[in-house]
């Protein structure tokens, strides 16, 4: 039996705990050693060259070493006087990531948030708290329209989701459809935001992406806001897997336009390699950042005469009222070994997703999808002789089949309404060799399922 | 100049920093030496008996460890097929808390969540659905009036603020009084309902605490539900702080009548001492679970043909997509030492809160302002001869010189409109004489601030 099927991990798991009922039981370190050793043999080994499926990677270990110290010394870091260092290290990453996005340092402000979807949610509850003061007091948009959002057909589901959690509704969202490569058509967009006005609509935050989930595919921001900025729109760019590029001198271009969006999710627990969940979330205007909660706190962490600590205080502008120091791994690894560590490192992943597309296009039962901007490549296999209404299943089949098989992980997703298989290149030690070797399992596994009946 | 100061602590900090701008730094281990010596120095100390501060408290170290290995490994608990065993591990946490709980082991259903704040977002909206199903999907609650949550007065700030952020509007919140040792005045609360009913509100929810922020005051969680049941209103418990009482023998009783709440928030990195954050939403009704987001999730996240794994996958009922596999220190340490660590643990801070109580009313000129239900204390120092409007003044002078000072790690809180001084005991090894001592500099600090007029 496989210790990653459910009822077996759970008999493994439940057997290692201690049977001790009326006392504490003592300290047994072989327990502790099988526990940390299912750990380990169990879910994804992101360190494996394997591991090719999700943005989520092996962290710089060294970052495992501060994690240590932050949950021994647990030091929340919402306000000033419990987390002094993580409040001062979060102000100089700010600093030093502004400098790549370009806005007026005296200007700006930068929270951490768990993890990149209550970074969107609290940047359109921004955007949403300025345009409709309403809704937070009264339940009540008030205003000229419905308030409604903007965003490309590919965004992530969580900022789809945050129109529902807002109180804005699912079907006030205005989608903008996406060209070839994944990207918002701009053309489009001034036609369908004036079509939304018409329909009622108050759009009052266009969300745009840096790059998408699904294809990694970089929206064009600064066409995006010359659109946003004539129309007093807010414009949120979700940079979660993206932003990093920033750091790369190379790749920055990418994100040009940057500068001129109102917000900024950024995950450094995708491509900066520390553990998740790290996300930074930047408003270009500081003035904004309370504005999505109101500066809405209590007696008990707030206070009444405020010193030059509550400065560094962020309770008043992150949902969380007890947060994890999360900046710290970040920190220290940009402290001890500088920015070009992480530049080199997305430079390489970028540059090995190329070689690996030129390794597709020359297979003839491959079909790429795209010409990928990032670490992200989708693809098919698609064989001749195929029908068409069996692709989407052998897809499926074949990312479930390889998973199991366990020297690969890949992810799926759908791209233009058909299943497609996606890597996300993550480890600097994957080579064109790995590429390969995948591309000969997909193959092996494929072929199988069409020849036994697998698809049925 | 002291550490603590941000111009001192920033410099220091970016001191820290390499200079190395063309490659990347090598390893210096003296520097890293030093980042982790300055985290340790600065922010609150809280394995120190003089830290009698919040809610957060020193961790049982193990968790430290795990918590090195969940950074390593990196294996978000969202999806089964990425953290397996803290998938695992949750299922298993959840049947052993629900032990206290009393649900139907198989009908309730648990996530964890990026702290309490947004596990009583995460009820609400859950509640919210389900009254108000149109504000998900068109941003209008329909139904027969106007959506409104009851609270207690003392409740965290968290749940009034979730009000504005979820479109149901700050004005329509109905406040439930609390009576002289912070508890909800359950006698009227048919009234207060009924009269917001005549308002053209329509309480979908309500709101009770276990224990409060301020006081640590458990509200009659079986007396509201009574209520509650009769009139369809969805019971939340917030009982970030005070849930862990359940898994003591001694002190359940507290939470009498929590079988028949709808969901209940419970912070692990509170009461039961690991790493922040580490909160367990649970709902009576599984069911409930997947309606606070609607399952809304996206192809590359979730299986279109879903198998065994699947339905360990939490990613359809918590806002985070990558989420941290908070519960692995709290699976480990339960796993490795039993129930009873815990218990004897927290019975020990509540007695001695207890005894704090019993010497503060012994000294005159003190004022004690409840009498402890767990482990908070409320008081004022109040001497002799000094003017009731110079009160409230003096303790928050008090409780910023005694920090300042650095022995002693106390809060403030409002209590009945004016500051009193807070203790909240998280630390076994703090004694009588300790808290003796923190009452003789509190003395010697107001006296100090009433003589040299330093409350001017």
């Amino acid at each position: 039996m496989r210790l990653s099927e459910p009822g077996v991990l759970s008999r493994a798991a439940r057997a290692l705990m201690t049977t001790e009922r009326e006392g504490v039981a003592d300290f047994d370190e072989n327990r502790l050693a099988a526990i940390v050793d299912l750990y380990v043999r169990t879910g994804i080994q992101v360190h494996s060259p394997g591991y090719m499926g999700r943005q989520f990677s092996g962290t710089v270990p060294l970052a495992g070493v501060i994690d240590f110290v932050s949950s021994v010394v647990n030091q929340p870091s919402t306000y000033y006087e419990a987390g002094q260092l993580p409040a001062m290290a979060e102000r100089i990453m700010a600093d030093e990531l502004n400098r790549f996005i370009g806005w007026d340092p005296g200007g700006f402000a930068m929270v951490t948030t768990s993890g990149g979807s209550l970074a969107n949610l609290t940047a359109l509850l921004a955007a949403r708290n300025r345009a409709h003061p309403g809704i937070w007091a009264r339940g009540e948009p008030g205003g000229r329209g419905r308030p409604a959002i903007a965003v490309g057909a590919d965004v992530h589901y969580s900022v789809t989701r945050a129109a529902g959690v807002l109180g804005i509704g699912e079907t006030q969202i205005v989608r903008l459809p996406v060209d070839a490569q994944g990207r918002i058509a701009v053309r489009l967009v001034p036609e369908l935001l004036a079509a939304a006005e018409r329909r009622g609509l108050q759009v009052f935050c266009l969300v745009a992406s840096a790059g998408t989930t699904a294809l990694g595919a970089f929206d064009p921001i600064d066409e995006l806001a010359a659109i946003t900025a004539r129309r007093g729109i807010w414009l949120h760019v979700d940079g979660a897997h993206g932003a990093s590029l920033l750091v790369s001198d190379a790749l920055r271009h990418k994100l040009r336009g940057i500068d001129r969006a109102d917000s900024l999710t950024w995950d450094a627990h995708k491509m900066l390699f520390v553990p998740a969940p790290c996300t930074l979330l930047f408003y270009r205007d500081a003035r904004d950042a309370p504005g999505a909660f109101r500066r809405s706190t209590a007696s008990y962490v707030s206070d009444e005469e405020p010193d030059a600590h509550c400065e560094f205080d962020s309770g008043d502008r992150n949902l969380e009222c007890t947060k994890r120091p999360m900046i710290m791994p970040l920190w220290t690894l940009w402290a001890m070994y500088g920015r070009v560590l992480f530049a080199e490192k997305i430079e390489h992943l970028c540059r090995m997703t190329q070689d690996a597309h030129a390794i597709l296009i020359d297979e003839p039962d491959f079909e790429a999808l795209h010409r990928p901007e990032a670490n992200i490549l989708c693809f098919r296999y698609r064989p001749a002789g195929v029908a068409e209404e069996r692709l989407h299943r052998l897809q499926l089949r074949i990312r479930k089949e390889v998973r199991l098989a366990g020297r690969f992980f890949i992810s799926k997703v759908d791209v233009q309404g058909a299943a497609a298989l996606r890597v996300v290149l993550m480890n600097h030690q994957i080579g064109p060799g790995h590429f390969r070797d995948l591309l000969a399992e997909i193959r092996g596994t494929g072929d199988r399922l069409l020849r036994d009946g697998g698809l049925d």
